[in-house]
């Protein structure tokens, strides 16, 4: 075996300890700092003061001598210290000007709060790339324009002017968000808090001319306050450096939460139409996630329910889901949702469920478990009720609906000390309750542990996002490919490749592929048949080879079937006539003959360049499955056959290679090599390829072969 | 064309008259009668007095005079006066005999609050069907057991133990829930005013030896105040009584929300363990709904979020809706969510761009609509920015997502002026506001006409609910068929028929089928073939007939392409040599010889007899798509042309009928046409049809035709 080796996608781009001064600055200057605390060159001197901070503060205003409290400084020029961050909150014309001050006075990174930049059309877009540039130049990290900041909960940089932070936070917390949208993270910031989620950093970073969602999240990964990183973007111009973030944020075990906009063709006009980011294709940037390990939220709550649960909920080691409820009927609600969500609702042991019956006579006992209203007046039964299913069930998880339970003036003070007694039992297990809350009892529960919903099914969507993290951080890197790829010598002219030259390409990458020969005369082709015949005796395709012509049997350049020597000298010459007549003027290479394949099942599998991601492996099944239903999968190249395996069950049609349809079970261990090894080929050659079809690539019980191949390269 | 006629599918069930009794005593008996107020006997007398209920009412006590104020009665026989309904509130025990009592007396209604039956085992089954035959036989309607009772917040007549109503409401509202289980209706109850609903009627059905979710459904569909219903179940004894309800919902255009438990195979498994009520195929439960305009609810939550926008919203009368936000981002999140769901993100006119670039600058304009944080500053720009988007770009509906303005203290305020502005304006549109809310902004919002919202994605989806209902009670009734289904004889035998009689039987029900010709003799085949070949000189097949071999190929049994009179007898010989050969013993009726079937698309039609739902109709495209994908849709017999279309369209298949992969449009028309026949024959051979399966059922451009067909028929 060689040795395991990191491919390297794309020179790395993230500079953590640069950001270091944006985001943990010692000191920070307010160009055009206001005297009114309401003002967005006053705000973030209020909040400084307010958050405690614990750097030195220098206020920027040449009309002043104190501002808030504090000496009020002339220029940047005069801090007579070095300043870690300067925040810009001067009008749009005047922040080309502010900083170049900044770069002059050697201050390493900046925020502009200022809006008037690219969501303002093409001035705006100059206008900012004229501050990048000066940016890179002075080696200055900058933040914005138009964001709304950032707030550091650990250390009290509270650098922003966002209303919503008014009300503060006394303490860090856990959860880091970082949002391209400054209205975004205002509201979620307020959402995030309503459901219990305490901040350990808040970051936007707005029109990102320089630090991007990818350092956001990267910085968020190594932040050691934060646990759980929540994540708001509405396009991807870097793909490489978004997958360094996700996979520095799975190497530290964070859960990572994404919303990202623009998922149908109507949000994605939507987003090109208002940020001048790349959306990506969607279901590319899906498949990102889910390779990194990433969970793609849908809503704004879906956000913070599932962030708030990775923040404050342990992650299962199995997907075993124990279900109690308190009515029927709703744990069997649950039980379809933990279904749908891919979770493990084993049933009860026969002696555990023997155990309740003996507890709780007409309980429900298999899982979902119905305690039923019998416990209510008897909380200590409610108590050996569960003891038995965590106990001699063994689940990891456990969700148990209580009803209106919470906010019963009678059983609702029993709750906490019920669920105090089972943690104190069980300090490793996943437990959730869904009932409707007292806050105060809420947050006690919470305290002691638990995981509290009001909605019931979303308790078991929650942990089924937590039994997701745990999957992804227990599995080997996907992209820690174990053979080198083997560079190969291309041709170095841009477009298709005929289909010889493709073949011999998807071969020299590892794939297997059908035995062709090129032949360029009748008397050739009788010689490859000869030779195909002495091999096997199979009979023989013999094809036109072109790259001008991609539908060759509609030029009527293919002959099937093939018996004897005799019928490929005469399919040679009556193909090139065919051709000839109905295609005049095309570039011809001669033909090839080939064996007829074994039978398999067709499928596709291919490679394109993402704008985005770069080299993007899809595996589909051939037919209506990829053609009419895209029951296809992406993978980001380069990945392992673990991942490729994945990628392959991730299809509805992956049935059919089990043996659905009552056909044979196929070697799909020899697909996902095929599919790892393409995704290999194609990250180590991503500067010159275009994309790559392997249609078909037919797959047997023992063995696989591609039929047929377009390899599209690009100019050197 | 014939006169419409609605085919009844069972005898009428439902007897609303009966209810009256139940629903809206004039006089109440509660039998058990407590003077503790916190007891099962006691609350329903505390509640009935608290809701100034206008009947009378008998507290049932033999051990005391007087309870809670009323006078007590030693038995309902010594009551002077008629009572309408009699509450049983005592040990399981003592049940059978209360309710001789109750028969004796005449009362006509009874609840049974009891538990203690068929939740508790077979013992508890056999009690309470003695309990349904006492009352069947005294023609009482019973509520229960083991039922939570009711509330009627019209008549103050709270005939339930429930504690969540402890908090009481202090006048009618408009949505009525009906719900199976006592613990979901506690729970949904505060769920639902802390969503803003106000209920009109509160109704449990427990055990449902009698009154049944259908019941509670048409006594719903048919109350006054009653606007909107939801509904919880766990499952469906009888389909026909469950859709008559539905019918009457619509008819009186009442939406209707459904969280029924056990989609899946693990909850259904669960549901069928904890009661005795069949669950149904939930794909055909999904389809009765789909059918009858119902909205399928997956949580908790989403049941009473779509039941307070219909509660509160006006029905759109098309499609289209605006998306503004003060969130770029947003924005493109709502749109997307909106295309999912089926609404039209119709662009905004070019004119009305215009004018909103006029106003705002740099806004997107398209839709979604970004009006951008410009308008923060300025709320009558904001005013008139949407008037530009709903004046000129004339959308039935409007969702807005303003961000934490809600709770700013400084724009929250103005938010409440301007939607009025907006209201007044435009009366008739449905508009919604998604933003963090003061509550008391919040009310004020709803009570000028606005749906409110804290999750943005939840606005859409419940204005695509709210179009869902629009369009269901805007289209015809599917179920009434416009001919009469000419009633056929069939064999009086059961099981399954052979090809030849089947496929007579299907084209009988007005079915186009391949001219199948019934041989006996080698001869016969020569004959039947030079028949054919007169008609149109296509090539003949000839296939074994026998019921007792379905898979005829496999017996050697079948001969395609036959040229020729000498050929045909021939095939006939030699197919049935091989069959004897193959298959000895089975009995053979002849063979068949028929032309062979025109190219067309293969579909797959048939019906099959669901316990619950009677005989429904499936369509699938063949191949893949209804084996391995079961891609296939039902509906429940009979339906319309319209209906059919709509059931065809459902499939993801229905591409391919359209002309997808290169091939023709095939004619949509004669297969809803099929499907609309094949569901008023089975409808009204309801009695005798066990399946019917239609396989191929080819479609071309211009034609279609049923090739193979076995009907199984169940003993007259």
């Amino acid at each position: 075996m060689n040795e395991t080796i990191s491919l390297p996608r794309t020179p790395k781009a993230i500079d953590l300890a640069s950001l270091d001064a944006l985001f943990r600055p010692r000191s920070v200057a307010v160009i055009g700092a206001s005297a009114n605390a309401g003002k967005i060159g006053g705000l973030p001197i209020h909040y400084l003061k307010r958050a405690g901070y614990d750097g030195d503060i220098y206020p920027i205003n040449p009309r002043r001598t104190e501002i808030q409290g504090l000496k009020s400084w002339p220029s940047l020029a005069a801090v007579p210290a070095a300043v870690d961050l300067a925040v810009i909150a001067v009008p749009a014309a005047q922040v080309r000007e502010a900083l170049l001050v900044v770069a002059a006075k050697g201050t390493k990174s900046a925020i502009i709060f200022s809006a008037g930049f690219a969501e303002l059309g093409a001035d705006g877009v100059r206008l900012q790339d004229e501050l990048a540039a000066i940016g890179r130049k002075a080696g200055i990290r900058l933040l914005g324009p138009n964001c709304s900041g950032y707030a550091n909960f650990a250390n009290g940089a509270w650098v922003t002017f966002a209303p919503l932070l008014e009300e503060g936070q006394d303490s860090v917390g856990n959860v880091g968000l970082v949002s391209q949208s400054g209205a975004f993270a205002n509201f979620g910031y307020r959402v995030g808090r309503n459901r219990g989620i305490r901040f350990s950093q808040w970051l936007t970073t707005g029109n990102t001319i320089d630090v991007d969602i990818a350092d956001g999240l990267a910085f968020l990964a190594a932040d050691e306050n934060t646990k759980v990183i929540l994540v708001y973007m509405e396009g991807c111009a870097d793909g490489a450096r978004f997958i360094e973030a996700l996979a520095l944020a799975r190497a530290r075990r964070k859960p990572v939460v994404v919303v990202k906009v623009g998922t149908t063709e109507a949000g994605a006009a939507a987003v090109s139409s208002h940020t001048a980011a790349l959306a990506g294709e969607d279901s590319v940037f899906d498949a990102v996630l889910r390779q990194y390990g990433a969970y793609r939220a849908r809503s704004v709550e879906e956000l913070f329910d599932i962030g708030y649960a990775a923040a404050n909920g342990t992650l299962p080691n199995s997907a075993k889901i124990a279900i109690t409820s308190i009515s029927g009927g709703v744990g069997v609600l649950l039980a379809d949702e933990a279904a749908t969500r891919g979770l493990d609702i084993a049933p009860m042991p026969e002696p555990a469920q023997a155990a309740l019956r003996e507890l709780v006579p007409f309980a429900g006992t298999r899982n979902p478990v119905d305690v039923t209203a019998q416990v209510i007046n008897d909380f200590d039964l409610f108590d050996r009720s569960l003891e038995v299913v965590l106990q001699q069930g063994d689940y990891d998880m456990l969700v148990c609906f209580m009803g209106y339970l919470g906010l019963s003036k009678e059983y609702g003070p029993r709750i906490l000390p019920l669920w105090e007694s089972v943690r104190r039992r069980h300090p490793e297990r996943t437990l959730a309750v869904a009932t409707l809350f007292d806050p105060a009892i809420r947050q006690a529960l919470e305290e002691a542990g638990h995981l509290v919903f009001e909605e019931p099914t979303h308790a078991v969507r929650a942990l089924a996002a937590l039994r997701h993290f745990a999957e992804s951080f227990g599995r080997a890197d996907g992209a820690a490919v174990s053979r080198p790829p083997g560079l190969l010598s291309l041709p170095a002219e841009a477009g298709p490749l005929n289909e010889l030259d493709s073949l011999a390409i998807v071969q020299a990458a590892g794939i297997p592929t059908i035995g062709a020969i090129a032949v360029g005369s009748a008397e050739e082709a009788t010689q490859a048949f000869r030779r195909i015949d002495a091999e096997g005796g199979r009979r023989a395709v013999l094809k036109v080879v072109s790259r001008e012509l991609p539908h060759k049997s509609e030029a009527g350049g293919v002959r099937l079937g093939i018996c004897s020597e005799e019928e490929a000298g005469a399919a040679y010459s009556e193909v090139m006539a065919r051709v000839a007549q109905r295609a005049p003027g095309i570039a011809v290479d001669g033909a090839l003959v080939a064996p007829m394949a074994e039978p398999g099942i067709e499928t596709i599998i291919g490679v394109h360049r993402d704008p985005v991601f770069g080299p993007v492996v899809m595996f589909g099944l051939g037919g209506v499955f990829a053609e009419v239903l895209r029951d296809v999968a992406f993978r980001v190249a380069p990945f392992d056959v673990a991942e490729a395996r994945r990628m392959i069950a991730e299809t509805k049609a992956s049935a059919i290679l089990a043996g659905a349809r009552g056909g044979p079970a196929v070697d799909v261990g020899i697909l996902a090599q095929a599919l790892a090894d393409l995704s290999r080929f194609a990250s180590a050659h991503a500067e010159r390829v275009e994309s790559i079809d392997i249609n078909p690539f037919s797959v047997g019980p023992t063995a696989a072969c591609a039929l047929d191949a377009v390899v599209v390269l690009r100019g050197e």
